[in-house]
């Protein structure tokens, strides 16, 4: 195992965001870089992260009426040619698979042989290869709706990667699903925007905004994209999840066909949506401090870290056997669907340098249990979400009796805490000078972490998209879902406008 | 959905066994062949069994102290020309990604561009590329033992290609693991191979032997490869998951160190074991009947479909209601482990072509209910293992009662006749006109179904291994690890053996 810092994050957030990202991953160890240009491997840390983003994900899926399954890696290049946006959008960047054979050189090293007749990508998105699919699967409106899920990896050629965020090849999800009506698809589009606003509200304790992309940042193919926002401490927007009503484009160009009650051959209306390995980005950038990670209890691999103290090898074993009980009273209990995760680490050390492992690991609950505590049959509780030197000494029997309350209100107290640092840097903005004050980091005292969501009054004009683009690095995130509306002007074009939509910066 | 013959799998086993495998698959609609060439798509029945058989290994792996973690998808030629045997075993059939690009040529059509400096293999495994992680991960006795596991797909450039058995593109799980001495990884790989016979015959009903592979079938780079053996219905071996013990061999090519307690350098002992889809071939080809797909109870997707009998309009609405009910009252039961699984037909359809599907599917239990039976407050059950036409009713309070002994009883029978299945087929031969008899279909009254186990002498000459191979296409299943010393001499060449080994045909 890597060596751990002795303290807290070297550079602090204001110091160097992007390096503290780094940081808080390598010092949690969820994830490294790996030899293959772009591809991270996810440390048993990490992974096991993810394991409780799917559990939790798949059965929310599922309470939904979708149904797994699994679809080929790699996608014939003629399917990707079927539809014309997505191709421009997909195709530029993808691993190619151009041929099926090595052969030793002579020099002894290996070489590609055997080409293949038509080259292979590996898959960047499924929409093609699972769209061939349901042209065969779907034959009369009975076959309606086909709503299906996939987990899987996929591999986008990305020139600059950063762990979780932005990936060669990452770890997601994709749903896929048919139905008889453009009604009907909306539905499900909006229904999986909102699992996933639910998701990420309550269980990561990430508070997002739902909204409509505009045009410009649409699925490629698709007819409306929706989203969800999330707010990093940078103040940058991270777009978290994604769910696209995608029409009659993608069954048009893959003829997925049906005959309806009435007897008329039409094209079904589909819809995608996805998350991904992202989102343990955004949820470090959501809750982590200058100490390391912290964890929302309701995904953290482990809930709460047992650090026996022992001073003397005289107290070792009645401290560990004390320690093991406890443990396994804990493990019987179960906090939200799952068993309580308990850690002992009972490893030999500094009992500073072994806190400081767990406080950056991001275990919501930490207890030391030495000789004094065992007396008097209490622990010494540290929560993550408060400073390292805030603990309190409680009776092991009221610990037991209230872990969930506790666990709970950890998990609240990290959303109350997003969503208060959001609220405090959204501004109502209806200036242009103001909106480019905001957005301009010479402007101001820290200028790694500035700016915030602005919301302006947009009048649907692209070329306002491009000029913020171009002069700020500032996109609309979202025209929200629950925007009120409200007559005004556009902020940087003065053109009428119906409301307001997100402006910032993102990942 | 595709449409489900009325009756009974066409052919049967006597007639066609491959294509009767073929058509099981289709009819229980569990996966399919898909535009690219040998990867198949696991559809939501298929994939459901997956997911189980997935859920229950998973557990045992967690509680035998491993954990998961996830790797890259490609691996750089470099890393597979580091362990000469390895890249001699794997290298050469593979998927290779050249270029990472595509661009429109002047047909419009998409050419790969941007060739890569270093090819990029897709994992046909995944020892080097996880091994070079090790070798950082690795570097006190401290750090091990290194217990790690990867649930992943991966690509093996097959010629020929079977839905489950052996297709381009399959999903399995890998394990890894890294060690400071010889005996703690012959432990390790022994305790995996235990745990693959455990799940096999305890999860899938499946009876298996498990063994020692000769020197010629290891897997390349291992000193030793031990595999559990499953016996398929055509009297075919299946190779059903491996356990491989590594040596020094690839911690040595990938320099895997570590600095023991006594301060010097030194190589880590590693294993390697994986189980593949191909399970769910196995497991098809052990149980499955000339009906269609039978299911061991603790993997089936469902446990339970519900018909409702609905001969006139009047009755719908009560017959449904009852049925919902009684559904509902059987999903707040669970069966090792799992919620019990209850499927309703209510599709509108003859009632016969109705119970065929599921029939077809493997579900264990179907019950009919009817307004006879719900005026009797009974079920009309009828059990996948036993014949088609074989029903009996029973209380519903009864039913529900027993509802777990019923289950335990069908996994229970499944495994009982694969068991005596195997021993039927198993012979103790020490002649070579015997050994040549029984492997000759020609022999045979039914040629596409005969020879089985044969447990004869051998020597340990590789020699035998090749001339039975040519002749038969006849290998050396395994030497069983529980087999008894014997003295005698080699069924083939007459050299004197110590031990009898399994020779077989196989998959």
């Amino acid at each position: 195992m890597a060596k751990q810092a002795q303290t807290a994050i070297t550079p602090t957030r204001e110091e160097d965001y992007p390096e503290w990202y780094q940081q808080v991953v390598r010092a949690a160890d969820l994830a490294e870089n790996s030899a293959v240009r772009g591809c991270m491997v996810i440390k048993p840390w990490g992974y096991a992260l993810w394991e409780n983003i799917q559990r939790a994900l798949d059965a929310m899926f599922k309470a939904t009426g979708h149904v797994n399954a699994y679809f080929p890696l790699f996608i014939p290049l003629s399917f990707l040619e079927k539809e014309a946006q997505h191709v421009q959008g997909f195709a530029k960047e993808c691993a190619v698979v151009t041929h099926h054979r090595l052969e030793a050189g002579p020099d002894g090293r290996l070489i590609p042989t055997g080409e293949l007749d038509e080259p292979l990508v590996v898959r960047p998105t499924s929409e093609t290869i699972i769209g061939a699919s349901f042209a065969k699967w779907v034959q009369s409106y009975r076959d309606l709706p086909l709503l299906i899920n996939q987990w899987a990896n996929v591999v986008r050629w990305e020139m600059r990667t950063r762990l979780f965020l932005r990936t060669t090849e990452f770890l997601w999800q994709e749903g896929h699903t048919a139905h008889a009506t453009q009604q009907e698809a909306v539905e499900e589009t909006r229904k999986m925007l909102d699992v996933y606003a639910d998701f990420a509200e309550n269980w990561m304790a990430m508070p997002v905004i739902k909204g409509e992309k505009t045009a410009g940042e649409r699925f490629p193919g698709a007819v409306n994209t929706y989203c969800i926002e999330a707010f990093m401490q940078d103040r940058k927007a991270l777009q978290a999840g994604t769910s696209h009503f995608l029409g009659q484009n993608f069954a048009k160009a893959q003829e997925i066909k049906y005959l309806s009650a009435a007897g008329q051959e039409e094209f079904a209306w589909t819809t995608s949506w996805g998350v991904s390995t992202r989102l343990i980005g955004g949820l470090l950038m959501t809750h982590s401090d200058d100490d390391g990670l912290v964890l929302p209890p309701k995904l953290a691999p482990a809930h709460v870290v047992i650090l026996p103290i022992i001073h003397k090898d005289e107290v070792r074993a009645e401290v560990m056997e004390y320690c093991e009980k406890f443990a396994a009273e804990l493990r019987g209990l179960t906090y939200h669907g799952r068993p309580v995760g308990i850690e002992i680490d009972a490893r030999e050390g500094r009992g500073g340098d072994k806190v400081w492992t767990w406080i950056k690991k991001g275990v919501p609950l930490r207890l030391e249990v030495g000789p004094r505590d065992i007396a008097s049959d209490s622990v010494f509780m540290a929560r993550r979400d408060r400073g390292h030197k805030d603990r309190e000494s409680l009776p092991r029997a009221e610990f037991v009796a209230k872990i969930a309350s506790i666990l709970d209100d950890v998990q609240q107290s990290l959303f109350d805490r997003a969503k208060a640092y959001r609220a405090e840097h959204t501004r109502r903005i209806d200036s242009k000078d103001q909106f480019y004050d905001f957005f301009t980091p010479e402007n101001r005292e820290k200028p790694e972490i500035h700016g915030g969501f602005a919301e302006c009054h947009w009048s649907g004009d692209p070329a306002v998209e491009e000029v913020v683009k171009n002069d700020l690095n500032v996109t609309i995130r979202c025209i929200p879902l629950d925007a009120q509306p409200e007559d005004g002007q556009c902020v940087i074009s003065g053109a009428p406008s119906k409301q307001r939509v997100i402006f910032g910066k993102s990942y």
